[in-house]
């Protein structure tokens, strides 16, 4: 568990983001999800953008959290991202959303399959695997 | 003003909707401003999709609001849609929102252009026209 | 399998459901989810709000869909719903998504918490839990 | 007009902010501007938040946006914000969005009432109004 290596980034809760129980509407959380995988791909240097022009595509296949605390308007939350298993045609992502007392609240994952623009599964790209790998070194 | 024609159609608030002042959330009356011009063009007989089947797309160019009350969680709310008027290269669509009292609690506007699938101004179809201006008969 | 009881509503894509893949974004479908169960407990006569009246709530504590479809803009959709277990402190929504050719493009579950407005956990009123079971006969 | 002093903020297009048509569905420019009205605010040393602490709500009462062009999934955004008008009761922030060619793309604003805890009209704290005037050297 010590050895996991996450990508982590900062998020600030607008009102858009809440609902009437004055905290993030559950599905919200989803879209948070988004924003960080799209920046953790960024982060390795081959953005999501590079692998739709190259004519690839990671549409969620599974998407699931679980709850334990909510933050309210204002926050600044921290999403940490993971990719936790790559296989030749698919790609999970783990995600940990910390409130501002670090504490985790909740914890979900995405399952992507790798297709190409005519939706047959595809592989992700030599370059880009090599660099998942090389920041996931937790990964095997 | 007594002459005017509307399409109405009902709409339910939900969670998603609401923000953490317990009504909804400013900006997601433009969202139920596209359900009720969908729904107004689907009455006349011609649904968007038909439009945009013919290659022809209406997007915003204008798009406007004044909020004088609000509703919360539940509430069952009317959206009112004309088309106020029709150059040979946009259209107007007017929406009152009534809360479940039938007051008017929302008014605003959107601007749309006529545009071709290589984003040209073009013109509203022959008998969509003929549509509208069969229902909106307070045109002209 | 056949025995099962589930609640069923239609629902329209917008263009604000989609994103560039021309599909419903992900997230989104569990803003249906939400449109549904409450339609759901309405159905059975006894509304969220009213449960809420009664300072009970019924806060997502996981949330899971898997895709193995998708609808573009203007598509009507089914949504069927069904409590698939209570305990005396939670309830677990299961869901389906069906293309307009009736053909399952989605599954998803919810699982709530039953808390007051102290956040201790609560339990449904015995009402409501009858008419669960009422309508819900294959849940033992 | 070269006068005017502006707060800027950037941000990242996802998935969830575009439509079919591939770029920004209209109403969310509506939530990116209170994205923006809130980090001016933050800028200014008074976060909304602190404002809500001290019973003070500033609920849009007009929303007003003019679309010229528009941007697509991964464009960096520029939006600058300012306040245009405050009078005893109201505040007015007004907004450009500009793409990645700092060309303005989009115009817009909103009127803000300053209400209390029981919704009577109020006034911005003397403080405040000081920080504003003082960023917004171009009013008066």
């Amino acid at each position: 568990m010590s050895q996991e290596k996450w990508h982590t980034m900062e998020l600030r809760i607008i009102y858009k983001d809440t609902d009437l129980m004055g905290v993030v509407y559950y599905a919200n959380y989803f879209t948070f999800f988004e924003k960080a995988r799209t920046e953790y791909m960024r982060n390795l240097g081959h953005s999501y953008l590079r692998l739709e022009k190259e004519g690839l595509f990671l549409p969620v296949i599974e998407a699931s959290a679980k709850y334990r605390g909510n933050v309210g308007y204002d926050s600044l939350i921290i999403i940490k991202t993971r990719i936790s298993s790559i296989s030749r045609v698919t790609a999970r992502f783990d995600y940990q959303v910390l409130d501002d007392t670090e504490k985790i609240i909740i914890t979900g994952h995405t399952v992507h399959a790798v297709i190409d623009a005519n939706k047959k599964p595809s592989r992700l790209p030599e370059d880009v695997k090599k660099a998942i790998l090389s920041f996931q070194t937790d990964l095997i």
